[in-house]
């Protein structure tokens, strides 16, 4: 593989450096930091929600939108619930399907491997390489709402938190809890009873932020189509992003921002490269099962044996 | 605080000592050091599903019925995506309201503090001194479908999943992904439209299971009420959990069981502790300010950066 087949866009090559990411080849991460000089104009958008909230059919519908403004779309779409091998995959083809004839979308799914810090490392890796293709448009799609979410999100440029009337009560809509990673809220199936209400609520619950500082967050309401651009609602919601991406990306304090960003992919980073370094000791000593079971057996407890295995690495 | 008053199940003495372990406080890590001979008699049953499914209400059911039948009752409420420091609290004052006046209710909410492995990590702590005060069930609850959630469970001897009919396509449910960690199915509020078909659908899913192999997992139909053991479906959930109790835990295969909870933990501590450090050595270098503006610079390329700090440690 070659470094310019990657910067020149092909396709192939790409893909399989991404595989070989996955499998930590040390090749690949040699090739990463090559392209990385390559990478800083991909602008990428996250995209989050509740389960049922429709995020995929407002991908694809901002996917349709960036298109037909003429921009390369990468999209990465990060599933941290699925154990099955298969929910990835049937999700990503029945995508592929609707966008394989256009060179112009580069669709790449990431699915948990089940090491901690694992998937927000692969966001970013899988980013930095679409970004050396030269897709200037990231979208960074995640199901579920968890931590993970929260973590994978700390790529974005700009944050989307998708919402749609009738999900529960207000208790089950804090907890959700992604409100506050939120740069732009939407309203989804708008045209679904309550609409109004669920933007009360979540005005509401903008105030009632714990940080305490209001963080200007702007409110789209959507009725989102797949496939098409037309989707009511797409065009406003792509230009509240442009809105923040002006805002904050490239004011006075876009600099610090960037700083903020690095740090964080830093964070992860060590912190997985810690987490890859006690499992393979753990793995060395056969998985400590002797260990573990004097644990279960009441005779060593369990603290001490950590700090025990942590102080000897 | 003596280990004696927790042993005594004083529940002021309890309530501080779940306090200063989250704070991390080493007298708070002797004391659960010192609790831990006296534990390994609660049987711990893991509660998730979809959001909405109605976990909460399975709950607070289930600790009606174990409460009918004359066990004490612990509960760990795990909320790993609230950022807002409101939401668990809420949820919490919300319960405690209904089982204040219970002295064999226990009730403790974990939010996340946003490290890595915590989570887990605090539901073992918990659960151990819930144990130590002679709270022979311990219901682990969580919010959310992440990677978190799966990594919680592995405290539990039984982990039920929540579902309700109507949640969204096949897709949908296949992403919640909770399956795989599931040892009973509640298909919850199953007087609704679609019952049948959403129990078709799981027992579909298991059939598709990735593992190859056909786990038996038992298929309960509730209609839970708040508080009360008369919910429809509450006894029949408590006797799969037994019959899954009776089936893996009082077998021959339990003390490989066993080894294996207790490697999991293991693994969650050695983890839990490296993150720690990871982390402290980075504040202890200012953040590395500097170093990741070079990053966002792309003077630096984060991957060597991570190597060498790592390495450094």
């Amino acid at each position: 593989m070659t470094i310019e087949q990657v910067l020149a866009g092909d396709v192939r090559t790409a893909a399989r450096l991404m595989r070989d990411l996955d499998d930590r080849k040390p090749s690949a991460l040699d090739a990463l930091k090559a392209l990385f000089p390559h990478t800083g104009k991909a602008y990428l958008v996250g995209i989050t929600g509740n389960p049922g909230a429709g995020k995929s059919t407002v991908v694809d519908a901002l996917i349709a939108h960036y298109r037909a403004a003429g921009e390369k779309v990468g999209v990465v779409c990060v599933d941290p619930t699925s154990p099955f091998s298969g929910g990835a995959i049937l999700g990503d083809r029945i995508r592929m399907q609707r966008h394989a004839l256009d060179p112009g979308v580069f669709i790449r799914s990431l699915a948990t491997r089940g090491h901690l810090g694992g998937l927000s490392r692969s966001t970013f890796d899988v980013a930095h390489v679409l970004d050396a293709m030269g897709f200037e448009r990231v979208l960074i799609e995640t199901v579920g709402v968890g931590q993970d979410e929260v973590d994978v999100m700390k790529a974005a440029h700009t944050t989307v938190v998708v919402t749609v009337p009738g999900l529960g009560d207000d208790i089950q809509a804090i907890k959700s809890g992604l409100l506050e990673v939120a740069d732009v809220l939407v309203v989804n199936k708008s045209d679904r009873e309550g609409a109004d209400r669920t933007e009360r609520d979540l005005l509401h619950m903008l105030d009632l932020r714990a940080s305490g500082e209001r963080k200007e967050v702007e409110i789209v309401r959507t009725i989102a189509t797949k496939g098409t651009s037309a989707g009511s609602g797409i065009a406003e919601l792509a230009a509240a992003v442009e809105a923040h991406r002006a805002k904050v990306w490239q004011g006075p304090a876009a600099a610090d921002r960037a700083t903020a960003r690095a740090q964080a992919h830093l964070g992860e980073l060590v912190r997985a490269l810690l987490a890859d370094r006690a499992t393979k000791a753990m793995s060395a000593r056969g998985g400590l099962t002797e260990i573990a079971r004097s644990i279960a057996d009441h005779t060593a407890d369990p603290w001490t044996v950590a700090e025990q295995l942590v102080g000897s690495l």
